[in-house]
């Protein structure tokens, strides 16, 4: 897996000036128009803030507690990298709880910038004090221990219906989380950054009561 | 359209003396019983609030971008009055957010106090600090544009299931939100002024620990 | 019905040292796996927490005002006892709200510690103000009259999908809401208080950085 | 109650000459434009029809068995008259059936033309074997016993979120159900007979290849 | 439009030859793995089946009668030329149905040979006694007068989620509906028809009790 | 695991003087009041009916094709044994059919006598003209190969919400689907026989008229 490809910088320059509707806007505009996570994956505070490298796994509902539980899950957290993004589908369950405090302090140490889960938490409370970045799809106090397993790591893997492959770009704010295709990540910084600057012109003429139909002819941004 | 039917002075007595639960119990009384908007449509934070004349728009999913995007959802936004609320439906749609960050600012500085949508938002951490009130079924980062296109304004709408005619009055808090149809607004009003006194006794009562059977009875209030 | 048979000393216990989470553990290792509330019972604020002695309701919609409305809720809420927590299963509806903050004023004279209603309230800002802890599935501002009514109290009832006896411990934080049944109550506070020490250590051994996998393997615990 | 100011002449001609979908455009005509259950109502066969008097039932979950089970689901049977048709809600269960062959058979025996349910039924071949007309919303094998309970009788209920009156009248085929409110039961007959003959006429010359536009514009009718 | 680009000749060997399964299995093999319509739009009776062009139309709910009502429905109608079929998306409505008994007339009479709507039909029994081939997600007998209107045609549209392209074939059987991009068709008719001679063979040799596994191993079918 | 505990002459017993309802009536005497397949599982045809030894699959949704694909699946289906019913579980899943008509094939050459599927099948109607009794979700023509993968077979599953054993008796018919634990299945299927006898002298009662209050206070059955 090449999950280099993405330098820090261009994470850094996403984090600091970027926000997830204005890289939707890039996106669509280079044709890539269905990679926001389904809307009901939500973050745990409304300051969490992903930006980071995919790393995948791929969990499934079981009924019995495995000879060697959490195996897969425990490697999907020791594998993580500085910058890096968990990002876990769970097949749609609402059995279990995938995520906690300790696996967030584990993925913390290891310079992890956040988890991204189509599944449920729990431990919220302390993860949320932590400031540690978690979306989920909710909560649920239950040990995963004899409900789910992980099944394979650093996989292609659908999660809120978007198909994530290992190393791409999360990008998550309050608006919701998205994915950068890796190979896109350049342009789309840069398209976005410029389009950043587009929108606070709009917005100070909206502001002073310009009609939206005139502002939209002259800038064509809304 | 006959939207100036209900006063200024009306919606301010709505805005500083009553809330929503007492006047759809007033609703209630005179038979409209079914006027709430459904449950699932929230405020983007606790304390929003809207008093306003309703200002209708009926948005649907497309799958091209329009030779003119953004044409009446413009319109919608530019017509807006001081007073009016814009409410839209976008037939259950949850691929593209409807509102967001410019819209709220152009129909702020029209005087426009909110926007209930059957439909999802973006740009919301913005429109937080704002505080303009909007109403929504949830978050998204996508842009509406080649996603859903304003057919018709002004028009009668189901908004949360509700029928809504441009000009009812919208009044919406932490509970929900409801439709005051115009010709009852007078009405409603002075009703649920009377019945708010009435609950301020029946709480003292409760607090001192009198069954509630016994106040019940008493006040006939619950 | 036995519903003294949890002590106050017990209660407090779980109050003081314990957390949902860790309850949901412990009665895992005793083969109780299915004791947690659907995950969509949410509380109305991020520190509300119920350790109370079940006092339950089973409540259905209706279609027209019954003679004497409110009978049976009233009772409900009348005969509740300092320590007791309300748990009201509504069988789904999404039509009106079953609790309120009158209801809440009077549950909370009479020293109960929280309701848990598989159904929506009302009154939703006053309750939170008033510190009542509280857990629903939503929000409405309707009112139950001529909406639903109470037709038993006292009965095993399925509130969030966990068959609920008078007396049983009801135990609800942030990550969700609890059953325990009143005959494991001892045992499964003895176990979870070892069990929280357990993780602490766990905790700080992860937060160095100490792969999972070995962690897990020192300990038994994740 | 006056369940019997429909005649039974009405019923007749109603089952003879019309079908569901002819008298839904002659109450939307008359502006009652919501009086078709809920889609997911459905017979247990293609050729179930039913024309009859509405006598209802409010049935609810319950979880655990009575002192005297089936009681009022019993007194709902052995009270229909010849031409009832049995409307139940069941408030949405999904965990029992409410209806099946024994049932059935007793309600034939007394001259009952049909039952929708807007819950679940069982012995289902048997059932349709006895051509006994059943609409529900899916089948269950479970017996109703500690599952649930009739609470009320010939009382408005709501069944597929239509609001049935004992002594409306229920008209189902194969397109689904109606409630024809009794005191336009005639007007709905008339108008209704006439629009079938216009129908005709219309399918006529529809075959013929002539533009539906061109159609249309002639008799009004679509 | 080019909606002629596919030949009567490929229609009918799809039509002949080919079964919807074997056609998925071959559009996996081009990469194109998400073309087949959403499970729940199902045909009226089992023998059903569409092999036609795309023909597209865009419907949405509406809550006023319009001025001209019907009257972009009755185009999309009257436009249908021989081996199309009507590919219409409703936005998800239940309030309505889209289709009807003289509308399938209308369409056959003009050579159409089917319909797909991701919507409601009524007149169910009629049609299926015309075996007009039509595939839907319900049933419902309200007419679309005031409750739904046309507002594109020939336009691209999701209908079960598929992306359907004026022009593009509809290939639909018991098995479900799925879209051939009318630039793949030549050659997945001609990859699909190969699949097929291998199936048989299969089937033999698995009737006789081979593994599974030995006759994969051997074919590569499965 | 000890499958053959239950005799071929006990499945006999079942498949000739049972049906599904009167098993699950006896089980809810022997408290198992939870074991139905939920409603939502449906034969493919009215007659589909299954007695058998549950022979069980596990399935997750996987997004790229594995090295060996089938691997497990296939597996599963070789090492059926007659008398077998296959039970698997999807986790939910809507993107794939699980089954089809090669797999139906092969399992019937090996003698098992049906499958039930938590998910969908594909080649419908060659199963239905078969007469191989599947009981599916739903319908869907895509392969599972890069859609799904079979990750344990012979254990323990949720299938339908039902805890389902190696072993256990899946006996399924037009009423739906019930798991017979096969420690009770000797007593379960002495009682039911029992239960049979005095339902039909019930409804012959209820044929002639006599009030069901009646008749169910003489037999105690309904």
């Amino acid at each position: 897996m090449t999950k280099k490809k993405v330098s820090d910088e261009l994470l850094t320059r996403i984090s600091e000036k970027l926000y997830v509707a204005v890289v939707c806007d890039t996106l669509d505009k280079l044709g890539v128009r269905e990679n926001v996570l389904r809307y009901d994956i939500r973050p745990l505070y409304p300051e969490a803030r992903i930006v980071g490298r995919a790393h995948t796994a791929l969990s499934v509902d079981v009924y019995e507690i495995p000879e060697e539980p959490y195996k897969l899950e425990m490697e999907a957290v020791d594998t993580l990298k500085p910058g890096d993004c968990l990002v876990v589908t769970t097949n749609g369950s609402t059995k279990t709880s995938f995520w906690g405090e300790l696996l967030s302090t584990a993925a913390q140490a290891r310079g992890a910038v956040g988890a991204i889960v189509d599944g449920f938490t729990r431990d919220t409370k302390a993860i949320m004090e932590m400031r540690f970045p978690v979306f989920v799809r909710g909560i649920s106090p239950y040990d995963s221990k004899g409900r789910s397993e992980v099944m394979d790591i650093d996989c292609p893997i659908r999660c809120g219906d978007v198909l994530v492959h290992p190393g791409d770009i999360m990008f998550a704010d309050y608006d919701g989380a998205v994915c950068i295709p890796q190979d896109l990540a350049e342009e789309v910084v840069r398209l976005a950054e410029e389009k950043v600057s587009g929108e606070n012109t709009v917005r100070e003429e909206l502001a002073q009561g310009i009609p939206v139909k005139e502002v939209f002819a002259k800038y064509g941004i809304l």
